[in-house]
């Protein structure tokens, strides 16, 4: 049962607060797959729910892509007006204006054009509809027309205001030379325009490790130079010095890889222009984590004074 | 007065804290009938407010099913153009184009129909006012529709904007064993697709007593495991564990059931899509929790290294 | 100059906190007028600012009643409608089908509905543009509508998701008995029918004193018998026990009444359906207190053994 | 390397917490530009991003003017229109009614308001698509109309909905007596008619020493009479006393000048209309603070009673 498991780890001396991350005990502890993803999403899987449950379309229009959204609207429409076209067909011979003249192929097509015209509140008026079922679906097709311009508005500003970060990470971390001792370092930036503010860093680490023929995953919160500043104008180099206290600290570049070692980053922020708490998550898995080396330096002064930073140049690094 | 019970309930050891759970003295302390309902919903019931003050139409609007929803919009959409089409044909019978012509039913029909039309802003022009009067009356009826669709796209937006976490709850509280001693425990699962983070529980124990002759109830919180998780991408199982601390600690499954025992719920977290916080409520009654059972294990380790959870094993237990 | 104020009254003894409500010193110490008005705005005027930022238009279609705001709304509509149709009148006699039959008056009035059906995008076609600036205007026209309908479907939705809480106060505050004391209270309930939790009140008391021939405005935080309740399905009393520590300890309802005393009330409360803060303010002003009366019982024993609680009832009070 | 900037300036005593503003070492150190522009804006420069994140076009649609907005908005309604103008000549000599009778300029003019009529949904029908081209072209340009004007509405509640504080600064900050000694003051306003509460106040002090032949940006944050308001009803005049813990108390008004010093402001606030928190910044650089002066006094006692303040004179001051 799952919750031996949590018994058991309770038992031995791992930092207590960091076994509820909430990935559950099977999956710390017998997973040597990566917990959290690049793009901050988690590396486990749901079953069990229904179709309708799992299909979930609100989330899933609102965290596609633009063109993806955008293709999706557009073929919602082709298929919506398909539909009301082959009714307005069934309608009868005497549905719509000039219907009786056309074969069936022709009457389709001006049944969609009429029903796009209809759906939209176009009605330019030269096909109009002429019997009563046809008024009826005139009327409906209007009423679905208007409803889902109704939803995709509401879609569009669901997916404008969702509070977002869009934080840069530099592709790798380093373990680089900081003060007297060595770091770990990754930097991060603000791809927006609009300001971060109150922007707090967690960093934790975790490795499996085998103790007594017992194959167990540990947690570890790391000291960070600074883990909060108030504005984020620029970039940021997040600085965990490996000191006496850092569970880093006797490790070598070997055992760090053979364990499964991985960063997991959380940030929190305040965008400023919509006063929003955002949350971005990343990690480093041990494959990019680069050892003994040092960021280049993304400054340059202007000749007016004031001093800028190239996002560009975050990215690299140099041996050491 | 109602005062004097809240006076009385003071001058006894119980938590001050939970008296103040809002319920009020009268009914914490005479109904014999559930506090909280599965749903979350508060079992009372207010009166004396006005028609217009309990209507409250916009919030009926808001939490009502889909389906219903879109039902409702189908209806006032066919009532308000059937008023219409009765201001049309009380215009007079040269209001629409071919008014004259027809008898009162094809009148209504028509005017009718060309107000769906002038109302969804279709106006495909085949009908088209002929009077000042059927002229007034089309040009409110766009406005109407206009207002209307407008109304209809806040609400499909606020409907959509809700911040509401779908937390399923495990059919049944189970009295199970936990390490050495007993623990009452039930799951969570999140039903969405969005994230959950930082989410915390509150378990409170209600029964009904009677101390001298005085029939009170009394409230204590419980003791979590853990009560809050940081993450929460599979499921949960919270456990209260039944230690001498405990008030569940020397009362058997008879004095349980026969003393209106119920366990109140209160989960908040936020929801990573909106950076929202959520609430869910429920309760387990006394006839919902199941003694001397334990859980089912719902973790699958897939072929991947992965760790998958099955949520249709949630709600399943077995005796001990 | 206005420190000056603030330095004396940080000089005597009154609570620090209290003078920081940002009433500015003039206001308090001289006003004899109540500070707060029953319906939570502030009893100040600003006055030197320009037109338009006094005018601030959202602010007040956002916040007048619904009756006005659709009122206004069809005032807006019929307006624009007028200028368009002067702008159409304005492009010539042949600007619009069958323009060149009618006289000036008919003219405008076609162009009126003609203008009509182009904001609201319905477009029957009877009538059409037939010359160029004729057919500028009409995009215009419709460019203004459609824009006009949007922002009138933003201001809707504006106005839906205001986090407003309706909170009904008694008509009048009570010096009531109170276990074997007395106490000021007094009652509020929520009027809407979305849930609050975590309600909290704030309790102030203020009355103008003259001392060493200064007439000064004094504030003292109340306590309360409880300032916070986690849920609040019906009504609440809120108690402030006139207890030695209280500055109404000693006085009598004269003194109370002759020194411009009010209470100011401050609640803040976390509305389930929109899991949004809101807050609501009022006062009770020495008239608005009666002097020994205690409030009606308003619960109602159900049947089926649930408790009600009659609103109605919640004014009601009694003499002692 | 940047890092070692970070490390130089946390051997010396400055305050640390001030230091993680996030400005950076080498803008904080070598810049003597003003850090924090009058609007809150800051004075850095990020390069590097690719056109299309540098664009962000959301981001500068929801910040700009209202004037900018709407004319942005009307270019787009007319580009887009000449673009599916031209689709429709591009359709053949047969695409709209009457094409075939006339000249290109005027089979493109016919085509533009054609196209009008359709991207608003007007759809007169006194020209309709004759062909299968136009008609596909037509449906496509009223999809774009309706998702353009859906998206329109968005943006527009987007910008209604934003929480932003105006908050008037008077337009220098003041050395000015205060008690027995000397204050820095500045006064600040509500420029909305919705109220702000809470509201909260850090002020810190900038300038660049020279030590030991270094250049270095030092910190400061000043302690305030009072840095917290519950209401904020009329204007409220910010000070910090320059006592002997104030790092002003020594620095003369030539000093003051020559070290680049700057007053950085951050306020935040909750907006009372939409229980949003709010936030503002601002700046004083050396040649905004006038030495020995005081300010006007704002208040004006009514004939009622009450007090108004007159916010014109917020930015008056006098010699002393």
């Amino acid at each position: 049962m799952s919750r031996n498991k949590f018994n058991k780890s309770r038992q031995n001396g791992a930092t207590e607060d960091l076994r509820d991350l909430g990935f559950g005990s099977r999956v710390s502890e017998e997973s040597s797959e990566r917990l959290l993803n690049r793009d901050g999403s988690f590396n486990v899987e749901r079953t069990g729910l229904s179709f309708f449950q799992s299909l979930n379309l609100y989330h899933s229009l609102l965290t596609m892509s633009w063109n993806r959204f955008y293709l999706s609207l557009l073929l919602g429409y082709t298929v919506v007006n398909a539909i009301f076209a082959t009714a307005f067909v069934l309608c009868g011979p005497d549905a719509l204006t000039n219907f009786q003249e056309l074969g069936i192929t022709e009457r389709w097509l001006n049944a969609f054009f009429f029903s796009v015209q209809t759906f939209t509140t176009v009605g330019y008026g030269a096909i109009s509809p002429s019997n009563i079922s046809a008024n009826v679906v005139a009327a409906l097709d209007a009423f679905v027309g208007l409803v889902g311009f109704a939803l995709a508005t509401g879609l569009l500003f669901a997916r404008f205001s969702r509070p977002t970060a869009k934080i840069m990470y530099s592709t790798h971390g380093l373990k680089a030379p900081y003060r007297d001792i060595n770091g770990f370092m990754f930097r991060i930036a603000n791809q927006r325009k609009s300001q971060l503010i109150e922007v707090e860093v967690t960093l934790l680490f975790t490795r499996l490790i085998t103790k007594d023929g017992d194959r167990r995953r540990e947690y570890y919160q790391l000291n960070l130079e600074r883990n909060r500043v108030s504005f984020f104008p620029l970039h940021w180099t997040i600085v965990h010095p490996i000191d006496e206290e850092s569970p880093l600290y006797n490790i070598g570049e070997e055992e760090f890889r053979a364990s499964n070692s991985e960063f997991l980053i959380l940030i929190s922020a305040t965008d400023d222009t919509f006063a929003q708490t955002v949350h971005s998550r990343s990690s480093y898995r041990h494959n990019e984590v680069v050892w003994n080396a040092r960021f280049a330096d993304p400054f340059q002064m202007k000749e007016d004074g004031t001093i800028g930073v190239d996002l560009k140049v975050m990215h690299e690094w140099e041996g050491v």
